[in-house]
Protein backbone atom coordinates (compact mmCIF):
# COMPACT_ATOMS: atom_id res chain seq x y z
CA UNK A 1 0.00 0.00 0.00
CA UNK A 2 1.22 3.24 -1.04
CA UNK A 3 2.55 5.66 1.55
CA UNK A 4 0.37 9.15 2.44
CA UNK A 5 1.10 12.19 4.60
CA UNK A 6 -1.49 13.45 6.69
CA UNK A 7 -0.71 16.38 9.05
CA UNK A 8 2.50 15.43 10.17
CA UNK A 9 2.29 11.73 10.15
CA UNK A 10 3.36 9.61 7.28
CA UNK A 11 1.06 6.62 7.15
CA UNK A 12 -0.16 3.41 4.53
CA UNK A 13 -3.13 5.68 2.09
CA UNK A 14 -5.69 3.28 3.19
CA UNK A 15 -5.52 4.19 7.01
CA UNK A 16 -5.70 7.87 6.27
CA UNK A 17 -8.64 9.22 7.64
CA UNK A 18 -9.85 12.90 8.53
CA UNK A 19 -12.64 14.68 10.73
CA UNK A 20 -15.76 14.94 8.43
CA UNK A 21 -16.40 18.45 10.10
CA UNK A 22 -12.92 19.09 8.41
CA UNK A 23 -13.98 22.32 6.53
CA UNK A 24 -12.62 20.89 3.01
CA UNK A 25 -15.54 18.35 3.17
CA UNK A 26 -18.07 20.44 4.39
CA UNK A 27 -17.60 23.51 2.56
CA UNK A 28 -14.96 22.91 0.44
CA UNK A 29 -12.62 25.17 2.15
CA UNK A 30 -9.19 24.28 0.80
CA UNK A 31 -6.88 24.33 -2.12
CA UNK A 32 -4.27 21.82 -3.57
CA UNK A 33 -1.07 21.48 -6.06
CA UNK A 34 -0.95 18.66 -8.43
CA UNK A 35 3.40 18.18 -8.89
CA UNK A 36 4.58 15.34 -11.64
CA UNK A 37 7.52 13.30 -10.77
CA UNK A 38 10.24 12.24 -13.75
CA UNK A 39 12.75 10.15 -13.35
CA UNK A 40 12.27 9.75 -9.84
CA UNK A 41 12.09 13.76 -9.17
CA UNK A 42 9.82 16.75 -8.73
CA UNK A 43 9.22 18.68 -11.58
CA UNK A 44 8.93 22.36 -11.87
CA UNK A 45 8.32 22.34 -7.63
CA UNK A 46 9.13 26.00 -6.99
CA UNK A 47 6.11 26.98 -9.26
CA UNK A 48 4.03 24.69 -8.13
CA UNK A 49 4.90 25.96 -4.42
CA UNK A 50 4.11 29.64 -5.03
CA UNK A 51 1.07 28.74 -6.79
CA UNK A 52 0.14 26.78 -3.49
CA UNK A 53 1.00 30.09 -1.36
CA UNK A 54 -0.76 31.79 -3.67
CA UNK A 55 -4.06 30.11 -3.31
CA UNK A 56 -3.61 30.01 0.36
CA UNK A 57 -2.97 33.47 0.96
CA UNK A 58 -6.46 33.98 -1.07
CA UNK A 59 -8.26 32.40 1.56
CA UNK A 60 -6.63 33.05 4.46
CA UNK A 61 -5.23 29.66 5.33
CA UNK A 62 -1.74 29.69 6.96
CA UNK A 63 0.59 27.03 5.11
CA UNK A 64 1.72 25.25 7.85
CA UNK A 65 5.08 23.66 6.53
CA UNK A 66 7.83 25.94 4.83
CA UNK A 67 8.90 25.25 1.07
CA UNK A 68 11.73 23.36 1.96
CA UNK A 69 9.55 21.05 4.24
CA UNK A 70 6.75 20.35 1.63
CA UNK A 71 9.76 19.83 -0.49
CA UNK A 72 11.13 16.96 2.13
CA UNK A 73 7.30 15.52 2.63
CA UNK A 74 6.99 15.30 -1.15
CA UNK A 75 10.54 13.37 -1.72
CA UNK A 76 9.86 11.39 0.94
CA UNK A 77 6.85 9.86 -0.40
CA UNK A 78 8.40 9.41 -3.84
CA UNK A 79 11.08 7.86 -2.24
CA UNK A 80 8.69 5.65 0.17
CA UNK A 81 6.87 4.24 -2.61
CA UNK A 82 9.36 4.25 -5.39
CA UNK A 83 7.23 6.18 -7.79
CA UNK A 84 9.53 7.14 -10.67
CA UNK A 85 7.07 8.25 -12.85
CA UNK A 86 3.41 10.27 -12.06
CA UNK A 87 2.15 12.70 -9.81
CA UNK A 88 2.21 14.06 -5.73
CA UNK A 89 -0.92 15.60 -4.68
CA UNK A 90 -1.18 17.93 -2.37
CA UNK A 91 -4.00 19.35 -0.06
CA UNK A 92 -4.70 21.68 2.38
CA UNK A 93 -7.63 22.90 4.12
CA UNK A 94 -8.60 25.60 6.81
CA UNK A 95 -8.93 22.19 9.51
CA UNK A 96 -11.27 20.89 11.22
CA UNK A 97 -13.75 22.84 13.49
CA UNK A 98 -15.68 21.25 16.08
CA UNK A 99 -19.34 22.11 14.11
CA UNK A 100 -20.14 22.92 11.34
CA UNK A 101 -20.52 27.28 10.51
CA UNK A 102 -19.97 29.27 7.57
CA UNK A 103 -17.83 31.34 9.59
CA UNK A 104 -14.81 29.37 10.74
CA UNK A 105 -13.67 28.51 14.39
CA UNK A 106 -10.81 30.83 15.93
CA UNK A 107 -7.18 29.23 15.53
CA UNK A 108 -8.66 25.72 13.12
CA UNK A 109 -5.18 23.94 12.80
CA UNK A 110 -5.18 23.67 8.70
CA UNK A 111 -5.29 19.78 7.40
CA UNK A 112 -2.34 18.97 5.21
CA UNK A 113 -2.62 15.76 2.71
CA UNK A 114 -0.65 14.70 0.39
CA UNK A 115 -0.26 11.12 -1.65
CA UNK A 116 1.57 9.85 -4.95
CA UNK A 117 -0.20 8.00 -7.82
CA UNK A 118 2.06 5.80 -10.14
CA UNK A 119 1.09 7.11 -13.11
CA UNK A 120 2.91 6.90 -16.30
CA UNK A 121 3.40 9.49 -18.84
CA UNK A 122 6.04 10.16 -20.44
CA UNK A 123 5.28 7.69 -23.09
CA UNK A 124 1.70 6.57 -23.74
CA UNK A 125 -0.80 5.99 -26.73
CA UNK A 126 -2.08 9.40 -26.13
CA UNK A 127 1.02 11.02 -26.79
CA UNK A 128 1.37 9.10 -29.86
CA UNK A 129 -2.22 9.65 -31.58
CA UNK A 130 -3.46 12.76 -29.51
CA UNK A 131 -6.79 13.23 -27.19
CA UNK A 132 -10.15 14.32 -28.23
CA UNK A 133 -12.06 17.06 -26.00
CA UNK A 134 -15.36 18.20 -26.19
CA UNK A 135 -16.76 21.44 -25.59
CA UNK A 136 -19.36 23.14 -23.07
CA UNK A 137 -20.51 25.74 -21.10
CA UNK A 138 -18.30 26.74 -18.17
CA UNK A 139 -20.43 26.62 -15.14
CA UNK A 140 -17.47 27.49 -13.06
CA UNK A 141 -17.03 30.33 -9.91
CA UNK A 142 -15.42 33.62 -10.64
CA UNK A 143 -12.09 32.79 -8.51
CA UNK A 144 -10.53 29.98 -11.17
CA UNK A 145 -7.17 31.49 -10.03
CA UNK A 146 -7.84 30.04 -7.08
CA UNK A 147 -7.07 26.38 -7.24
CA UNK A 148 -9.83 25.45 -4.90
CA UNK A 149 -10.92 21.76 -4.47
CA UNK A 150 -14.68 23.10 -5.56
CA UNK A 151 -14.01 21.28 -8.44
CA UNK A 152 -17.90 19.52 -8.80
CA UNK A 153 -18.17 21.43 -12.21
CA UNK A 154 -15.04 20.38 -13.54
CA UNK A 155 -16.09 17.00 -12.63
CA UNK A 156 -19.38 17.03 -14.66
CA UNK A 157 -17.43 18.36 -17.56
CA UNK A 158 -15.18 15.29 -17.20
CA UNK A 159 -17.84 13.32 -16.85
CA UNK A 160 -19.54 14.90 -20.15
CA UNK A 161 -17.05 14.56 -22.21
CA UNK A 162 -16.24 10.86 -21.66
CA UNK A 163 -19.87 10.42 -22.14
CA UNK A 164 -19.21 11.97 -25.51
CA UNK A 165 -15.97 10.01 -26.14
CA UNK A 166 -13.54 12.73 -25.47
CA UNK A 167 -10.52 12.98 -22.94
CA UNK A 168 -10.89 16.38 -21.67
CA UNK A 169 -13.55 18.86 -21.66
CA UNK A 170 -13.12 22.38 -23.12
CA UNK A 171 -15.21 24.77 -21.30
CA UNK A 172 -16.46 27.77 -22.85
CA UNK A 173 -17.66 31.30 -21.39
CA UNK A 174 -19.55 33.97 -23.75
CA UNK A 175 -18.58 32.69 -26.95
CA UNK A 176 -14.45 31.99 -25.85
CA UNK A 177 -12.78 29.02 -24.98
CA UNK A 178 -11.39 29.74 -20.89
CA UNK A 179 -9.49 26.51 -20.16
CA UNK A 180 -9.16 22.42 -19.66
CA UNK A 181 -11.24 20.96 -16.56
CA UNK A 182 -8.08 19.65 -15.82
CA UNK A 183 -5.53 21.49 -18.31
CA UNK A 184 -4.66 24.92 -19.90
CA UNK A 185 -5.90 25.46 -23.52
CA UNK A 186 -3.76 26.30 -26.47
CA UNK A 187 -4.12 26.63 -30.39
CA UNK A 188 -1.26 26.82 -33.04
CA UNK A 189 -2.55 29.88 -35.25
CA UNK A 190 -0.51 31.92 -37.80
CA UNK A 191 0.30 34.33 -35.00
CA UNK A 192 2.04 31.86 -32.62
CA UNK A 193 0.90 29.92 -29.95
CA UNK A 194 -2.47 31.23 -28.69
CA UNK A 195 -4.11 31.39 -25.01
CA UNK A 196 -6.31 32.89 -22.22
CA UNK A 197 -4.73 35.50 -20.91
CA UNK A 198 -3.66 35.56 -17.02
CA UNK A 199 -7.45 36.70 -14.85
CA UNK A 200 -9.96 35.44 -12.85
CA UNK A 201 -11.27 33.10 -15.18
CA UNK A 202 -8.68 30.46 -15.53
CA UNK A 203 -6.27 29.08 -13.21
CA UNK A 204 -2.49 30.02 -13.77
CA UNK A 205 -1.17 26.99 -15.13
CA UNK A 206 2.26 26.34 -13.90
CA UNK A 207 3.03 24.12 -16.85
CA UNK A 208 1.85 26.28 -18.93
CA UNK A 209 4.21 29.43 -17.69
CA UNK A 210 7.10 26.78 -18.17
CA UNK A 211 6.32 25.72 -21.66
CA UNK A 212 5.21 29.61 -22.59
CA UNK A 213 8.71 30.78 -21.69
CA UNK A 214 10.23 27.54 -23.59
CA UNK A 215 8.36 28.34 -26.87
CA UNK A 216 9.65 31.92 -27.17
CA UNK A 217 12.92 31.18 -26.23
CA UNK A 218 12.47 28.98 -29.59
CA UNK A 219 11.34 32.21 -30.96
CA UNK A 220 7.48 31.41 -31.31
CA UNK A 221 5.58 34.18 -30.53
CA UNK A 222 3.21 33.65 -27.49
CA UNK A 223 -0.36 35.61 -27.90
CA UNK A 224 -2.43 35.73 -25.14
CA UNK A 225 -6.07 36.31 -26.32
CA UNK A 226 -8.86 34.61 -25.68
CA UNK A 227 -9.79 32.15 -28.45
CA UNK A 228 -13.51 30.81 -29.86
CA UNK A 229 -14.29 27.50 -30.61
CA UNK A 230 -14.49 28.34 -34.07
CA UNK A 231 -10.85 29.23 -34.04
CA UNK A 232 -9.71 26.01 -32.21
CA UNK A 233 -11.84 23.81 -35.15
CA UNK A 234 -9.89 25.94 -38.02
CA UNK A 235 -6.34 26.08 -36.24
CA UNK A 236 -3.43 24.58 -37.34
CA UNK A 237 -2.99 22.51 -33.76
CA UNK A 238 -4.34 22.44 -30.30
CA UNK A 239 -3.07 20.97 -27.41
CA UNK A 240 -3.26 20.91 -23.73
CA UNK A 241 -0.61 21.72 -20.53
CA UNK A 242 -1.19 20.41 -16.93
CA UNK A 243 1.63 18.60 -14.89
CA UNK A 244 -0.37 15.31 -15.27
CA UNK A 245 -0.14 15.18 -18.63
CA UNK A 246 2.96 17.79 -19.41
CA UNK A 247 2.32 19.17 -23.45
CA UNK A 248 -0.73 16.72 -24.86
CA UNK A 249 -1.84 17.50 -28.32
CA UNK A 250 -5.60 17.63 -29.28
CA UNK A 251 -6.55 16.18 -32.40
CA UNK A 252 -10.32 16.33 -32.15
CA UNK A 253 -12.57 18.87 -30.89
CA UNK A 254 -16.43 18.09 -30.66
CA UNK A 255 -15.48 15.23 -33.45
CA UNK A 256 -14.01 17.77 -35.90
CA UNK A 257 -10.41 16.65 -36.88
CA UNK A 258 -8.07 19.48 -36.12
CA UNK A 259 -5.39 19.95 -38.94
CA UNK A 260 -4.74 16.74 -40.83
CA UNK A 261 -6.27 14.93 -37.16
CA UNK A 262 -2.61 14.04 -35.60
CA UNK A 263 -0.25 15.40 -33.39
CA UNK A 264 1.15 18.44 -34.67
CA UNK A 265 5.02 19.35 -34.35
CA UNK A 266 4.39 22.00 -32.77
CA UNK A 267 2.95 20.86 -30.15
CA UNK A 268 5.37 17.56 -30.35
CA UNK A 269 8.31 19.70 -30.31
CA UNK A 270 7.20 21.55 -26.95
CA UNK A 271 6.43 18.47 -25.30
CA UNK A 272 9.89 17.42 -26.10
CA UNK A 273 11.44 20.85 -24.73
CA UNK A 274 8.58 20.55 -21.95
CA UNK A 275 10.39 17.09 -20.66
CA UNK A 276 14.11 18.20 -21.27
CA UNK A 277 13.42 21.25 -19.43
CA UNK A 278 11.41 19.23 -16.35
CA UNK A 279 14.22 16.56 -16.06
CA UNK A 280 16.90 19.33 -15.72
CA UNK A 281 15.46 21.11 -13.39
CA UNK A 282 13.72 18.73 -11.15
CA UNK A 283 14.55 18.39 -7.52
CA UNK B 1 -20.17 14.42 23.42
CA UNK B 2 -22.81 14.50 20.68
CA UNK B 3 -23.65 11.72 18.64
CA UNK B 4 -23.32 11.61 15.31
CA UNK B 5 -24.53 9.17 11.81
CA UNK B 6 -21.64 7.57 9.43
CA UNK B 7 -22.25 5.32 7.31
CA UNK B 8 -24.44 2.86 9.06
CA UNK B 9 -23.06 3.82 12.61
CA UNK B 10 -24.08 5.85 15.49
CA UNK B 11 -20.77 7.30 17.21
CA UNK B 12 -19.57 10.24 18.96
CA UNK B 13 -18.79 13.13 16.77
CA UNK B 14 -15.34 14.13 17.36
CA UNK B 15 -14.66 10.05 17.01
CA UNK B 16 -16.67 10.45 13.15
CA UNK B 17 -13.12 9.54 10.67
CA UNK B 18 -13.54 9.54 7.23
CA UNK B 19 -10.99 8.94 3.87
CA UNK B 20 -9.44 11.82 2.61
CA UNK B 21 -9.71 10.63 -0.67
CA UNK B 22 -13.81 10.82 0.11
CA UNK B 23 -14.75 12.29 -3.11
CA UNK B 24 -16.44 15.01 -1.15
CA UNK B 25 -12.66 16.05 0.42
CA UNK B 26 -11.00 16.20 -2.73
CA UNK B 27 -13.79 17.64 -5.24
CA UNK B 28 -17.01 19.00 -3.49
CA UNK B 29 -18.55 15.90 -4.96
CA UNK B 30 -21.43 15.92 -2.83
CA UNK B 31 -24.86 17.49 -1.43
CA UNK B 32 -25.76 18.22 1.91
CA UNK B 33 -29.35 19.28 3.70
CA UNK B 34 -29.83 21.45 6.68
CA UNK B 35 -33.43 20.61 8.54
CA UNK B 36 -34.13 22.68 11.52
CA UNK B 37 -35.25 20.57 14.85
CA UNK B 38 -38.15 22.67 17.26
CA UNK B 39 -39.46 21.20 20.77
CA UNK B 40 -37.71 17.97 19.37
CA UNK B 41 -38.88 17.55 16.20
CA UNK B 42 -38.40 17.57 12.25
CA UNK B 43 -39.66 20.31 10.38
CA UNK B 44 -40.64 20.10 7.24
CA UNK B 45 -38.71 17.03 6.68
CA UNK B 46 -40.56 15.77 3.56
CA UNK B 47 -39.43 18.71 1.77
CA UNK B 48 -35.61 18.39 2.20
CA UNK B 49 -35.50 15.20 1.75
CA UNK B 50 -37.43 15.38 -1.83
CA UNK B 51 -34.76 18.03 -2.28
CA UNK B 52 -32.18 15.85 -1.76
CA UNK B 53 -33.20 13.28 -3.48
CA UNK B 54 -33.14 16.29 -6.72
CA UNK B 55 -29.75 17.53 -5.65
CA UNK B 56 -28.08 13.61 -5.27
CA UNK B 57 -30.20 12.66 -8.44
CA UNK B 58 -28.97 15.79 -10.36
CA UNK B 59 -25.17 14.81 -9.70
CA UNK B 60 -25.87 10.80 -10.34
CA UNK B 61 -25.28 9.70 -6.71
CA UNK B 62 -27.42 7.31 -5.39
CA UNK B 63 -29.22 7.82 -1.59
CA UNK B 64 -28.45 4.56 0.01
CA UNK B 65 -31.35 4.61 2.56
CA UNK B 66 -35.06 5.48 1.83
CA UNK B 67 -36.60 8.56 3.54
CA UNK B 68 -38.38 7.10 5.85
CA UNK B 69 -34.89 5.38 7.12
CA UNK B 70 -32.96 8.54 7.03
CA UNK B 71 -35.76 10.46 9.10
CA UNK B 72 -35.36 7.10 11.69
CA UNK B 73 -31.72 8.48 11.81
CA UNK B 74 -32.39 12.03 12.22
CA UNK B 75 -35.10 11.17 15.09
CA UNK B 76 -32.46 8.83 16.72
CA UNK B 77 -29.66 11.54 16.71
CA UNK B 78 -32.52 14.20 17.93
CA UNK B 79 -33.04 11.95 20.81
CA UNK B 80 -29.78 10.49 21.61
CA UNK B 81 -28.73 13.95 21.93
CA UNK B 82 -31.76 15.55 23.82
CA UNK B 83 -31.94 18.12 21.50
CA UNK B 84 -35.15 20.21 21.28
CA UNK B 85 -34.25 23.18 18.69
CA UNK B 86 -31.29 23.46 16.47
CA UNK B 87 -30.13 21.91 13.23
CA UNK B 88 -29.86 18.11 11.78
CA UNK B 89 -27.40 18.74 9.02
CA UNK B 90 -27.05 15.33 6.48
CA UNK B 91 -24.39 15.36 3.52
CA UNK B 92 -23.79 12.87 1.06
CA UNK B 93 -21.21 12.12 -1.33
CA UNK B 94 -20.20 9.90 -4.11
CA UNK B 95 -18.10 8.33 -1.70
CA UNK B 96 -14.58 7.16 -1.21
CA UNK B 97 -12.19 5.78 -4.24
CA UNK B 98 -8.99 4.49 -4.13
CA UNK B 99 -6.89 7.30 -5.53
CA UNK B 100 -8.14 10.60 -7.20
CA UNK B 101 -9.34 10.80 -10.54
CA UNK B 102 -11.92 13.48 -11.70
CA UNK B 103 -13.84 10.86 -12.96
CA UNK B 104 -14.97 8.09 -9.95
CA UNK B 105 -14.02 4.74 -9.85
CA UNK B 106 -16.94 1.58 -10.05
CA UNK B 107 -19.30 1.39 -7.91
CA UNK B 108 -17.94 3.99 -4.93
CA UNK B 109 -20.04 3.41 -1.29
CA UNK B 110 -21.79 6.93 -1.03
CA UNK B 111 -20.81 8.21 2.02
CA UNK B 112 -23.64 9.45 4.54
CA UNK B 113 -22.87 11.77 7.36
CA UNK B 114 -25.45 13.38 10.05
CA UNK B 115 -25.10 15.14 13.40
CA UNK B 116 -27.20 17.64 15.36
CA UNK B 117 -26.83 21.35 16.19
CA UNK B 118 -27.83 22.48 19.38
CA UNK B 119 -28.95 26.31 18.26
CA UNK B 120 -32.02 27.87 19.65
CA UNK B 121 -33.94 30.23 17.04
CA UNK B 122 -37.34 30.54 18.56
CA UNK B 123 -36.42 33.75 20.42
CA UNK B 124 -33.18 35.21 19.78
CA UNK B 125 -32.20 38.91 19.96
CA UNK B 126 -31.60 38.81 16.27
CA UNK B 127 -35.10 38.09 15.72
CA UNK B 128 -36.74 41.13 17.82
CA UNK B 129 -33.72 43.38 16.16
CA UNK B 130 -33.56 42.43 13.10
CA UNK B 131 -30.52 41.95 11.43
CA UNK B 132 -28.02 43.41 8.78
CA UNK B 133 -26.99 42.46 5.38
CA UNK B 134 -23.97 43.15 3.29
CA UNK B 135 -24.81 42.72 -0.91
CA UNK B 136 -21.74 41.49 -3.32
CA UNK B 137 -21.29 40.05 -6.12
CA UNK B 138 -22.31 36.73 -6.96
CA UNK B 139 -19.07 34.61 -7.59
CA UNK B 140 -20.55 30.80 -7.36
CA UNK B 141 -20.97 28.46 -9.87
CA UNK B 142 -24.24 28.31 -12.37
CA UNK B 143 -26.02 24.86 -11.02
CA UNK B 144 -26.99 26.70 -7.56
CA UNK B 145 -30.15 24.40 -7.75
CA UNK B 146 -28.03 22.19 -6.81
CA UNK B 147 -27.67 21.80 -3.10
CA UNK B 148 -23.25 21.16 -3.16
CA UNK B 149 -20.77 21.12 -0.47
CA UNK B 150 -18.87 23.72 -3.08
CA UNK B 151 -19.62 26.28 -0.73
CA UNK B 152 -16.35 28.00 -0.71
CA UNK B 153 -18.03 31.18 -2.41
CA UNK B 154 -20.80 31.49 0.45
CA UNK B 155 -18.04 31.16 3.21
CA UNK B 156 -16.09 33.86 1.52
CA UNK B 157 -19.50 35.58 1.38
CA UNK B 158 -20.34 35.02 4.59
CA UNK B 159 -16.90 36.46 5.97
CA UNK B 160 -16.94 39.68 3.97
CA UNK B 161 -20.51 40.28 5.74
CA UNK B 162 -19.03 39.82 9.10
CA UNK B 163 -16.66 42.07 8.09
CA UNK B 164 -18.67 44.54 6.95
CA UNK B 165 -20.59 44.28 10.46
CA UNK B 166 -23.43 42.55 8.91
CA UNK B 167 -24.63 38.57 9.67
CA UNK B 168 -25.76 37.58 6.29
CA UNK B 169 -24.46 38.47 2.69
CA UNK B 170 -26.93 39.46 -0.18
CA UNK B 171 -25.57 38.11 -3.48
CA UNK B 172 -25.78 40.36 -6.58
CA UNK B 173 -25.98 39.17 -10.19
CA UNK B 174 -26.07 41.40 -13.03
CA UNK B 175 -27.56 44.03 -10.52
CA UNK B 176 -30.14 41.74 -9.43
CA UNK B 177 -30.08 39.75 -5.86
CA UNK B 178 -30.13 36.16 -6.29
CA UNK B 179 -30.19 35.17 -2.92
CA UNK B 180 -28.34 35.06 0.47
CA UNK B 181 -25.34 33.07 1.26
CA UNK B 182 -27.42 30.64 3.05
CA UNK B 183 -30.63 31.93 3.21
CA UNK B 184 -33.48 33.10 0.38
CA UNK B 185 -34.01 36.81 -0.22
CA UNK B 186 -37.52 38.65 0.34
CA UNK B 187 -38.88 42.01 -0.01
CA UNK B 188 -41.93 43.68 0.81
CA UNK B 189 -43.44 46.13 -1.58
CA UNK B 190 -46.62 47.25 -2.73
CA UNK B 191 -47.17 44.36 -5.14
CA UNK B 192 -47.09 41.62 -2.32
CA UNK B 193 -43.61 39.71 -0.95
CA UNK B 194 -40.82 39.67 -3.84
CA UNK B 195 -38.54 37.22 -4.29
CA UNK B 196 -36.06 35.49 -7.08
CA UNK B 197 -38.21 33.13 -9.53
CA UNK B 198 -36.93 29.53 -8.88
CA UNK B 199 -33.69 28.96 -11.86
CA UNK B 200 -30.37 27.25 -12.09
CA UNK B 201 -29.48 30.88 -10.13
CA UNK B 202 -31.16 30.07 -7.03
CA UNK B 203 -31.39 27.52 -4.86
CA UNK B 204 -34.98 26.42 -4.40
CA UNK B 205 -35.51 27.02 -0.50
CA UNK B 206 -37.53 24.43 1.63
CA UNK B 207 -38.56 27.30 4.43
CA UNK B 208 -39.18 29.60 1.45
CA UNK B 209 -41.36 27.60 -0.49
CA UNK B 210 -43.53 26.35 2.82
CA UNK B 211 -43.22 30.28 4.05
CA UNK B 212 -44.72 31.68 0.20
CA UNK B 213 -47.82 29.02 0.64
CA UNK B 214 -48.70 30.16 3.78
CA UNK B 215 -48.43 33.88 2.78
CA UNK B 216 -50.85 32.96 -0.28
CA UNK B 217 -52.86 31.48 2.24
CA UNK B 218 -53.46 35.02 4.36
CA UNK B 219 -53.69 36.64 1.10
CA UNK B 220 -50.42 37.94 0.07
CA UNK B 221 -49.57 38.10 -3.26
CA UNK B 222 -46.12 36.45 -4.11
CA UNK B 223 -44.38 37.83 -7.16
CA UNK B 224 -41.36 35.54 -7.99
CA UNK B 225 -39.49 38.19 -10.02
CA UNK B 226 -35.73 39.42 -9.58
CA UNK B 227 -35.24 42.69 -7.74
CA UNK B 228 -31.99 45.20 -7.80
CA UNK B 229 -30.30 46.44 -4.46
CA UNK B 230 -31.98 49.53 -4.92
CA UNK B 231 -35.22 48.15 -4.50
CA UNK B 232 -34.13 46.20 -2.03
CA UNK B 233 -33.31 49.98 -0.08
CA UNK B 234 -36.86 51.22 -1.19
CA UNK B 235 -38.84 47.93 0.30
CA UNK B 236 -41.19 48.58 3.19
CA UNK B 237 -39.40 45.62 4.84
CA UNK B 238 -36.87 42.99 3.65
CA UNK B 239 -36.56 39.25 4.90
CA UNK B 240 -34.65 36.23 4.49
CA UNK B 241 -35.52 32.75 5.09
CA UNK B 242 -33.77 29.32 6.04
CA UNK B 243 -33.99 26.10 7.89
CA UNK B 244 -31.43 27.81 10.54
CA UNK B 245 -33.33 30.95 10.65
CA UNK B 246 -36.96 30.27 9.88
CA UNK B 247 -38.26 33.80 8.47
CA UNK B 248 -35.50 36.60 10.08
CA UNK B 249 -36.45 40.19 9.68
CA UNK B 250 -33.50 42.38 7.75
CA UNK B 251 -33.09 46.17 8.80
CA UNK B 252 -30.07 46.99 6.97
CA UNK B 253 -28.89 46.64 4.43
CA UNK B 254 -25.60 47.79 3.35
CA UNK B 255 -25.49 50.00 6.18
CA UNK B 256 -29.22 51.68 5.20
CA UNK B 257 -32.10 50.90 7.39
CA UNK B 258 -35.58 49.15 5.64
CA UNK B 259 -38.44 50.72 6.84
CA UNK B 260 -38.07 52.56 9.80
CA UNK B 261 -34.84 49.93 10.32
CA UNK B 262 -36.91 47.54 12.59
CA UNK B 263 -38.32 44.14 12.25
CA UNK B 264 -41.70 45.12 10.15
CA UNK B 265 -45.01 43.36 10.79
CA UNK B 266 -45.77 41.40 7.49
CA UNK B 267 -42.09 39.12 8.17
CA UNK B 268 -43.26 38.91 11.59
CA UNK B 269 -46.37 37.85 10.91
CA UNK B 270 -45.12 35.33 8.32
CA UNK B 271 -42.46 34.22 10.77
CA UNK B 272 -45.46 33.21 13.10
CA UNK B 273 -47.46 31.41 10.68
CA UNK B 274 -44.29 29.61 9.69
CA UNK B 275 -43.82 28.55 13.31
CA UNK B 276 -47.21 27.39 13.75
CA UNK B 277 -47.22 25.56 10.53
CA UNK B 278 -43.90 23.85 11.30
CA UNK B 279 -45.25 22.96 14.88
CA UNK B 280 -48.28 21.64 13.19
CA UNK B 281 -46.54 19.49 10.53
CA UNK B 282 -43.00 18.62 12.32
CA UNK B 283 -42.21 14.84 13.11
Amino acid sequence: MSIAYLNGAFLPLDQARISPLDRGFLFADGIYEVAAVIYGKLVDSASHLTRLRRSAAALGIAVPLPDDAIEAVQKRLIADNGLNEGLVYLQLTRGADTSRDFLPGPALQPTLFLFTQDKPFLDTPAVRTGIAVATMPDLRWARRDIKSTGLLAQAMAKQAARDAGAQEAWMVEDGFVTEGASSTAFIVAQEGIVTRPYSNAVLAGCTGAALTALAQEMGLAVVRRPFTVAEALAAQEAFITSASTLCQSVVRIDGQPIGDGTPGPVAMRLRALYIAFARATSV
